[in-house]
C-alpha cells in the first residue's frame, strides 16, 4: 500500500492532490453527531471507546476527508492530575491552580491508567479505518492547559495565567513542566497505541508576546514532542508533530523552534506569507471557519486562494479553527470537494 | 507655548522623551473612579458632561501622562442610530441588525443633537487641563461598531457579523457605510469642539483575514478619518489620526492605507517589526497589560525594552491593550516614571 496522502503532505514530499480535514469535524454540525449526543453527554461519548470512535468516524464517512482525529478534549488528562472537569457546556474545574502548593499537589499521571479510553479508542479506530485515512491523536499544548488549570476554566480576559506568568514565573514554570510532562506521556502513549500523526493545540499562545511566547509556550511544547519523537524511534516509524498555534502571526518564525514538522496557522495572514517565515516546515489551515456560511460559490472562491497561498506541497487544507456549529453540512462537504478537484487539476 | 510632546511624537517630530498614555487610564482600576461610579452608572458618568471631565482628569492629576483621553463609549452614537444600549456590566443592545432592512431603518445621526454631551465635555475639559496635556477624542471603527450591532452586544465566536460579511455582502457593506458616516461626522464633531487627536478604536479588527480587513474595515475606517482630516484642514489645525487595530499582526502593513497617521499595536509583536512594516508612521504601544500586575522590576524591565523596539522617534508609547481593572494604581504610575526617565536618558 503506497504511503497515505495526509502522511506524505506532512512530509512535504510529492502529492497528487492536497488533502484536506477539518477541525472539529467530528462535532455539533453533524445532525449524525447531535443524535448520538441527545442519548450521551459529551464526557461519556468521550471516555466510552465505543462511542469515540463512532463520532470520529462520522465526519470521515460523510465528507471524505484525508485524515481522520480521534474525538476527545484537550481537557482529558486532567482528573488523573487531581482536578475534576464537568462541561455546562464550558469546561468548568474543580478547583484552580495558581499557587506553588497546588502545582505541587498535581500528578503527572501515566496515560494508560489515566486515560485508557484514549488509547482504547485509537485501537478500535486503526482496525475501523480505512488504511488511507490515518488517524491523528492530539493533546491540549502545555501553556494552553496551563490556562484552563489557572483559569478554573474558560476566560474572557485571562488575567490570571497572565498575572501567574508576570508575578509569580517559578510557579508558572513548574505548572507548565507539569503540564509538559503529562502532555508529552499522553501524546506518546497515543502514537503507542496506534496514531499515526500527533498533534498539540496551542489555541491559547496568542495570549502572549514574543518574549513570553519564547519563555513559557516554545520550551515545553519542544519538550512534549521530543517525547512523541522518542516513542516513534522506538517503534521505527514516522508521527508528523503537528503543531496548532492560534494568534501566531506576531512571532510566527518561534514556531519553527517547537519541534514540529507541520504548523497549523489560523486565517488572519496568508499561507504564502508563512511559507517564507517557515522555511522547510509542512503548513495545515488556513480558511477562514465563516466561510463555510456563505454560498457555496464563495467557498470555492476562498478555498482556491487559500491553495494558490499554499502551493502544492507542504499543504494540508484545513480551517484556520474549528468548524462552527452553525454551518451546513452539505458546505463541508463543498469544501473538501472543491479542495480535491482543484488541487488534483492544479499539480496535474 | 511649544506644541505639546504628544503631538510631537505624533508628527514623528523630535521629543525630549517619549510620552506616554495608557488606555482605559479613567477607569475601574483608580479607587477615585469607583468612588465617583458608586454614586452614577456608567452610562449617566458618559453622559454627564461634568463627570465625564472629571473621570478623564482623574489619570491626569495621579499619573502624569502626556495625554487625556475623554472618558465616553464606542457606543455612544447607537440611540441616536435608533438602538438602545445597556450595560450590565457588558453592552447590551435593544436590537440586533441583520437584514437589509435592519440597515435601512438606521439614521445617521447628527453629533450635535444625538451626542450633546461628549462636545460639551470636551469644551469643559480643554478649559481645565494644562496645555500641555492634550485631548484626544474618539469613536469606535466602523467594523467594531457593526460587529456590536449585528450581534446585540459582545460575543464570543462573531458568527452572525462574520455570517453577514459572507452571506449577505451587500448588507454588510450598507451597514458599515452607515456606520463609517456616523464616526466620521462624531470625530469631525469632537474636532470642532477641541478635540486635539482623533482615535478609532478598532477593537474587532483581528476578526478578519487580509482579503476581509481589506474589503470590510479599511475603506470604512479611510472614510471617516477624511472627516477628521476636513475638519481639521477647515479649523487649520494639525491634528493627528490614531488607529488602534486589535489583532493586527497578519495584515499590519493596510494599516498603512487607512488614513491613520499613527498606528497602535497590541504586544503579540515587537515595534521593531512594526517600524519596518510601516515606514512613514508614528506607533503606539505597546506593553501587553498584565505586566502590571508583575512586580516594579519587572515593569521597568519590560518598559525599557518597548523603548527600545520602538526608537526614540514617532512612539507614543502606550499599553497594548486597555489596563486590566485589577491593576494595582502604583505600578500604572511606576510605569509613566519610567517611561519618562529612560526615554529621556536614552534621547540625552
Amino acid at each position: 500500500m503506497p504511503e497515505p496522502l495526509f502522511l506524505r503532505a506532512c512530509r512535504g514530499a510529492a502529492v497528487e492532490r492536497t488533502p484536506v480535514w477539518i477541525m472539529r469535524q467530528a462535532g455539533r454540525y453533524l445532525p449524525e453527531y447531535r443524535a448520538l449526543r441527545e442519548q450521551h453527554d459529551f464526557l461519556t461519548s468521550c471516555r466510552t471507546p465505543e462511542l469515540a470512535c463512532e463520532i470520529t468516524l462520522q465526519p470521515v464517512r460523510r465528507l471524505g476527508v484525508d485524515a481522520a482525529i480521534l474525538f476527545s478534549d484537550i481537557l482529558v488528562p486532567l482528573p488523573g492530575m487531581g482536578v475534576d472537569v464537568t462541561f455546562s457546556p464550558g469546561p468548568q474545574l474543580s478547583r484552580t491552580v495558581r499557587s506553588a502548593g497546588d502545582v505541587a499537589a498535581l500528578r503527572i499521571p501515566d496515560a494508560e491508567e489515566s486515560t485508557p479510553y484514549v488509547l482504547e479508542a485509537i485501537r478500535l479506530l486503526r482496525a475501523e479505518l480505512d488504511p488511507a485515512v490515518p488517524l491523528i491523536g492530539f493533546a491540549g499544548a502545555p501553556f494552553t492547559m496551563a490556562t484552563y488549570l489557572v483559569e478554573g476554566g474558560g476566560s474572557k480576559s485571562f488575567a490570571a495565567v497572565k498575572q501567574l506568568l508576570f508575578a509569580a514565573p517559578e510557579t508558572a514554570h513548574a505548572l507548565l513542566a507539569t503540564c509538559a510532562e503529562t502532555v508529552g506521556r499522553l501524546l506518546a502513549a497515543e502514537v503507542r497505541a496506534g496514531a499515526q500523526a500527533a498533534m498539540l493545540f496551542d489555541t491559547w499562545a496568542g495570549l502572549l508576546g514574543p518574549d513570553d511566547y519564547r519563555a513559557f509556550a516554545l520550551p515545553y511544547v519542544a519538550r512534549a514532542f521530543r517525547a512523541v519523537a522518542e516513542a516513534a524511534a522506538t517503534l521505527e516509524v514516522d508521527v508528523p508533530r503537528i503543531y496548532y498555534a492560534g494568534g501566531a502571526w506576531g512571532w510566527l518564525e518561534e514556531c519553527g523552534g517547537t519541534g514540529a514538522t507541520v504548523v497549523g496557522l489560523d486565517w488572519r495572514s496568508s499561507l504564502a506569507t508563512a511559507r517564507a517565515r517557515l522555511p522547510g516546515l509542512a503548513l495545515q489551515g488556513n480558511l477562514d471557519p465563516a466561510v463555510l456560511l456563505g454560498p457555496p460559490a464563495l467557498i470555492r472562491e476562498r478555498a482556491a486562494r487559500v491553495l494558490e497561498d499554499a502551493g502544492p506541497r507542504g499543504h494540508v487544507f484545513n480551517l484556520g479553527h474549528g468548524i462552527l456549529p452553525m454551518t451546513p453540512p452539505d458546505h463541508a462537504r463543498v469544501l473538501v470537494d472543491v479542495v480535491h478537484e482543484r488541487s488534483a487539476r492544479r499539480i496535474a
